[in-house]
């Protein structure tokens, strides 16, 4: 085995990994982990691991790792459960997924800007009825907690699409157009606040921050339907509490919300989520990780490390993004 | 009756024209036909019409008139029904209106890419079902007919979006970053487009444009659902044919189809398109006039008018738009 040689332990659909490791690390050997004839393999001499919600002995028996490079943007899914040797790790950051997300912000502001929801019962009931009056996008300010990769780039879609933007950080960011806030800043930015976009990374910090209180800090009496504010999360389930979802929903703290990830996936069947008006859920699907392009990533910082240049996108362990 | 004085026949909702009438056309005398007191009124010494498909008889009342301005950026409602005077039309061509229009056409866009009513129905269901793959915008090209004002503005969001973006128009356009054809590029178009978007106005040349022959033209085999392409019209009913985008879809031409016009309004509640997979039905309301607005507009044109200055956003009553 030579000192190059590769475990691959995503848990995506395994025919698109199977398909996507035909063109993938030509003349190096790749272990993947979903084929049955792998799992004795020793994996002692492996230099990288390419892994999405991998198996819990893989970082014990891949005791020689120099690099991990995570199949998904977040690495709240190894951090948090495994013993992890000291080594870089590198997360996922790609064009397409980046666009994905954006796709999926955009398009749930959208949904509740333009009331689909009411629309779509209208026509179920063959209703023609226009209402008197529809606010528009730049009535509507979309407050978007998490300016990284993601969120800075769903901002400035959604300003393009004529909304008023703000966005909110651990450390403040310029970004044109946009007013943004530092996290001394929150009570203000959930203030002016319609459209709440969740794009943080589960962290210490983040667990359950989107919980009650925070809801009760949203502008009411904005111009979305009845003045009430919306909720969109498709960082990480662990950061919201869903019941305070359920019981804001009820109580007219919030007028809807798009939900993508959930502390528990896939969310159980009798959730009162399901069912809840001006709600839409989407199966931890908002940006889906493109087999491939993982793999070009993953090749792309193993030729940097073997160059000796530096790694992209290496996570902090301390700050745990 | 001072020679500036204006009729207002606006088919919107009377409150709306009423509070939009409180602070516009200061100084002025302003005859709002919604007013049961003015039904008899003396219309022979207006000067300017504020009209949305106006009462039949008005242009024979106001026979005086010097501009007439249209509510909306469509004229079909007074050019197709009226004997009218030789007097210059001008449409309502305003920000508000074509940030909601572009609104409407990238919401729906993102609605089929990202197949909103399979995860609905799921929703419904409480079913936790991610697919495998997903097409991502740039896997997909959207053809917008009719590059004017509205369509122009949509394909640019439409590419900020990700999409890919090809437009068509009767004279050639230059729009950065998409690809454009002029009338006698329309099959090349038609073959390259997944969803097709009409935004065209509605005059001898495109009525019934939207029918069998025109859908059949449209790429099969794209990365949308099943490889069909879909059907989005923000225009004009009367460009398209309805028994056609019936046929089409329950025969696979057409994957789907977002329509927010119909060649008969409100639509007949017997329509089969109310209950269609795939279908999404808005009542007229893509990019409604914000009524002050409209007046704001009719204010600018009337002092350019009385100034000597030429009028703006005036029809060709030759070409019908
Ligand atoms: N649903 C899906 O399909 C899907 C797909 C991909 C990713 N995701 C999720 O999206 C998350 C964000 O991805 P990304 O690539 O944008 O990450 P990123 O580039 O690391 O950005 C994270 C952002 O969150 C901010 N942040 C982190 N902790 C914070 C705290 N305690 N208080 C305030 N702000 C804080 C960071 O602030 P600083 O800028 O100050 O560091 C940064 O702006 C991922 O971690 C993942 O969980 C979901
Ligand atoms: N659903 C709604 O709520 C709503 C709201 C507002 C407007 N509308 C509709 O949208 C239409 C478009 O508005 P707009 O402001 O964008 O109009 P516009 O600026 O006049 O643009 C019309 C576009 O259509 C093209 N066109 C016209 N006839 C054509 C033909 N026979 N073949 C090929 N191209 C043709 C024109 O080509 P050239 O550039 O070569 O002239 C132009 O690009 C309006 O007429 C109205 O019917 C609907």
């Amino acid at each position: 085995m030579s000192a190059g040689s590769i475990v691959v332990d995503l848990k995506f659909a395994p025919e698109s990994v199977a398909a996507a490791l035909k063109d993938g690390f030509a003349g190096r050997e790749v272990i993947n982990m979903a084929d049955p004839e792998n799992r004795d393999r020793d994996l002692s001499g492996c230099a990288y691991a390419v892994v999405w919600k991998p198996d819990p002995s893989l970082f014990d028996r891949a005791r020689n790792l120099k690099v991990i490079i995570s199949g998904g943007a977040g690495v709240d899914h190894i951090l948090a459960s495994y013993e992890l040797p000291d080594t870089p790790i590198v997360r996922f950051v790609d064009r397409s997924l980046t666009d994905r997300m954006s796709e999926w912000v955009v398009l749930q502001s959208l949904i509740h800007l333009r009331q689909v929801p009411v629309f779509a019962r209208q026509q179920r009931e063959h209703l023609w009825e226009p209402r008197d009056s529809h606010p528009e996008a730049a009535d509507v300010t979309v407050g978007v907690m998490g300016l990284g990769v993601l969120g800075a780039d769903a901002a400035k879609k959604l300003k393009v699409m004529g909304f008023d933007v703000i966005g909110w950080s651990r450390s403040a960011k310029r970004i044109e157009g946009i007013e943004t806030f530092d996290a001394t800043g929150l009570e203000t930015f959930l203030g002016r606040t319609d459209i709440l976009v969740g794009l943080l990374p589960l962290t210490d910090d983040t667990r359950g921050l989107f919980n009650a209180d925070l809801f009760a800090g949203l502008r009411q009496g904005g111009a979305l339907a009845a003045g009430r504010p919306v909720f969109l999360n498709a960082g990480r389930g662990g950061s919201q509490v869903e019941t305070d979802i359920v019981a804001a929903l009820e109580n007219g703290v919030l007028g809807g919300a798009s939900l993508d990830v959930f502390q528990t996936e896939p969310l159980s069947a009798d959730s009162p989520l399901w069912g809840m008006e001006n709600v839409i859920l989407t199966p931890h699907v908002a940006a889906m990780s493109d087999t491939r392009a993982v793999f070009r990533h993953a090749e792309r910082q193993i030729a940097r490390f073997e160059r000796g240049e530096p790694l992209e996108h290496v996570v902090d362990r301390n700050r745990g993004y």
